[in-house]
């Protein structure tokens, strides 16, 4: 079978060159332009030395006709750079996953909470192939889900789906590479060393996509979100804190996640959940603890790969109708 | 002025290397006894060689006749051991500040909760000298505060104390020093390191000093209490979730911890709480942030001065009549 | 074409789990026996978490029995047990990869510097393609090297080959996974915190290896060599300080490397060696270094691939005729 | 007493805000002017909330009338800057210990070295105590020596000073606050979790300080260094491989380093050097270990205290003619 071929716009950060690392040995795909508009007429190797032997292409700069010939294009720019990208590609009939913010929320939700006009908006499917598998198998463009959203939704989908919250908080800890691969004061080594660091204590924008994806669960949800980051390079492990409306047993609550998740490979039902158990693997573990008066779900994903490139490859996988697996089923790297 | 002479019994832990290293240099106190049943007659820098050059002395058996001479002792043991010395102790006129859990409780919870038969009850004043300076200055037995109860009671005992809480939650990040000196599974360092662990999700045992002590202030306040390690060695930082009766104005609550901590020169509101602006030092930081139904509040401690050893110093000053900042008036080694 | 029956006598430590982690992807290998003398009759993945979903085999107990049917054999037990097991599986006609010691050195000198009877002495080729490839692909028993001398061996071969070295200090930084999987006071986290520990410093039995080894390169090659853990889970960065006998002129040295490595896949020259740019992967990365007196060549690996387990696979494809790079051609998993 | 009035040039980096750490609780010293360029008008805690508390001063601007009334100014500024203070500082009669590389280095060295021609150059002490004590005492001017070459020249100068050296190779291990506090690329902390990267590996700068000194204590001693970085904010660990003259009895040169040192509060031999043993202290541990052909001497500092701010104040002590500890004396923070 001949290769689909694969560009990247936005090569030159983590998702980026993550993307290049799941890709790289995928069976059915060829990465044929990766664009940097810094570092175009450089080897990839050169920006990404731990690649050296996998790619002898270099970038190119990010400009529609360097797209040409693609299937499929992977667009990991800031947001508000996507949307630049986005509608020029779809219209010469190219599929593109975004894993910007750029489509994620509906177009107001959106221009409220990123302070910017939308200038290319289209209707994309969310891509959380747990919860939309059969939009995005359908979408010309997925809109690749934000890191933080990722591992909440999936801790609380089958209690939401049930209607049984009252009320969620959902206490988050990311490693450093969620911030991007540029230095600044906040991703400082000793800013971070032994230190955990709240940040956007109550008004993080990755809220409104739980909330916005939490709602269509149960209408009545009530949801709160604290990000901070720990010394870490990779992982999220979340800590939803639930309070349901009734009372539950606790078996009944671990039989509604299996079955929930019973066609879901990248979910695991585990008795803990550690960073460790998923780092650089498409893995979402959850644990579930019952409390008194709550239940509390841990959920830990690796924020590089479940979420943000990996599950980008998941939804490619999807679109183009192959087995959402494909290239990315090996095990996680452990300790 | 003559020194008040200190013992020190279970010198070889962390809260016992941590009170030697605080002790050392206060200007009230001798430290002539330290305990420890498996070092006896080591010098202590054998055994801490952080401190050559701060002590000739060495260890002794964890024998009453060892203490003869004491003013003040500090019983650094596991929980159920202390109950085993602080009877005798006090029964020989030499007050005592316990840095178990022996008397944190009242008998029949603690008997409850930890599983244990009380051998030893004698009626102690719970040492957080922010709240209860007076009872401390008047005790003989001072029961010294967990780790975690410290962070989260200083955290929401302004809105406790004028009745405002609904519902807290409290996620608290831990280093691992928090788990002692004795290598286990848990403190194995690949088990750790690019880990954020959550451990007794839903049923630490120090949920119920944070309980006794909140109810204290508000008497149907609602509590829930998730502990996890990070990787670092020192200190505590916990988010407060705090989700309120009634909307109150945040210049109000800002106004309400100032006013609450006027007199407490331990406790700094900050705009943010870092570890790294506590470490090593006796401070609690809190730092305020106003949410749409909630309030988020973060506390910064040092597990092992605010949160043990240097509170412990705190609780003596007070029941010797000096100022309570005696020996502890220095800043965090930052960063 | 069949796949090719693999057994593995120790599989709860890190190489037996990295082992596993490795096989499982091999498009050649199937792995039908794990032992674990303590786990015996539970699930792979009960013990090992993160690799849920990958195996359904359970561990057996460490019988002769329990590896019929295997075509070949991984011991990863420690030095001293493999010895009570090769013999027996070389005998029923089973190839075998030990990495443990008990078959890198010469009889007289692994009994000199382990300090044991060899009990169950046999002929085997030392494990290091690179420098051994085509008495690995005949032998029956491949004994592979140890993690330091790996990233050491690898980071000289080219001068020593040449006969240019006077002298060569090794000074190598390990990751903790090295100190294996049971916790100790050496592996306790607060221990290693921020931490750089130099341990066995002039007396590390590796030296003996790497002594074997560089001296069939050159006869009069002088060597030290002085290991350390600093705080992360894997790699090993090794600064090779060599002083030449005459000086050489840089270019030339680059071209002995380039030359002597051409036909090592897992073997790159880079401008800096960097953990990040191996982790999770079986390349060796050098970077070369002129001064005035002497070379600097850094090497970095992953302790437990190219260090151990990843090697061991490369060995075995090496026996069994199959390209070394099977199952072994994927990224590193960076940053 | 009259407190002696002390001024800080350049008080919002690392070393800046070290000095006013540990000069709030000298009890001779009174700090009555910090400058910053960027923060003047600023309180000193809005710069350093570790401080809250224990400064009212602001930042003012680095002009010499601000400067008025001190006794003693420390700059810490970087190297190109301070030379642009000094002599104006030095000429009204002030004290100056200059924390760059200004003035360390002879005149000529420092300009081929650095890469700058020397506008202001004075006589300066050296400020490495254990060896220039009595020119301190007398010096106007004293050079603060750089972090690396405090760590080095202290493990080898009892053995330089005996003339027992035929080489030295130091391979040190440097935290991250060495890097400054302006973030970079190199200080990102992706780049540097899990790492150890060496860096200027055989062209760091400091290099000339350790050969100007061991020079004058043996005119032949052949010197080698390589700086790296580890994942840890403050410490400096040193090994430097000494290959002797002639072979000499370990006895004998633990008594030669316990005599060397027997008047040097600040140096402690110990069993073993862990950076955790001098955390936050002045002190620099040194360790011996002996080879069959070599000596590997150890040894740990923190480099923001006894390699730059505490060994400042040591040496202004020792200006003043106060006891060298003053202010200093107090234990390190383990762990």
């Amino acid at each position: 079978m001949a290769k689909v071929k694969v560009g990247i716009i936005g090569g030159s950060g983590y998702t980026g060159s993550e993307l290049l690392r799941l890709l790289c040995k995928h069976p059915n795909i060829e990465v044929i332009a990766v664009t940097s508009r810094k570092l175009e007429g450089k080897r990839i190797w050169e920006c990404h030395p731990f690649l050296k032997g996998f790619y002898d292409i270099s970038f190119v700069s990010p400009e529609l006709k360097n797209m040409e010939g693609c299937d499929v294009v992977f667009t990991a720019v800031p947001h508000g750079e996507a949307m630049k990208y986005v509608p020029q590609l779809l219209d010469v009939g190219i599929k593109v996953v975004d894993l910007s913010a750029d489509y994620r929320l509906k177009k107001d939700v959106y221009e409220r909470v990123y302070g910017l006009k939308h200038e290319g908006y289209r209707d994309a499917a969310y891509g959380l192939p747990e919860l939309h598998r059969d939009e995005i198998a359908k979408a010309e463009l997925v809109a690749n889900p934000g890191c933080y959203p990722t591992g909440c939704i999936l801790a609380v989908a089958p209690l939401a789906k049930a209607g049984l919250i009252e009320r969620i908080i959902f206490d988050s800890k990311s490693g450093i590479t969620g911030a991007g691969i540029k230095p600044t004061e906040f991703t400082h080594y000793p800013n971070l060393h032994e230190a955990i660091v709240p940040y956007k204590v109550t008004n993080h924008r990755h809220y409104y996509e739980m909330v916005q994806e939490l709602e269509e669960l149960q209408c009545d949800v009530k949801v709160s979100f604290t990000p901070q980051v720990f010394p870490g390079s990779r992982g999220i492990l979340t800590n939803a804190h639930v309070f349901l409306k009734d009372r539950i047993d606790m078996e009944e609550i671990r039989r509604m996640y299996e079955e929930f998740y019973a066609d879901c490979y990248f979910v695991r039902i585990q008795n803990e959940a550690r960073l460790s158990w998923v780092r650089g693997s498409n893995f979402c573990d959850i644990a579930i603890f019952p409390g008194e008066d709550r239940v509390v779900v841990s959920s830990a994903i690796d924020n590089l790969v479940k979420g943000a490139s990996g599950q980008a490859v998941q939804n490619m996988n999807i679109m183009l109708g192959l087995d959402e697996k494909t290239g990315l089923d090996f095990p996680p790297l452990f300790p």
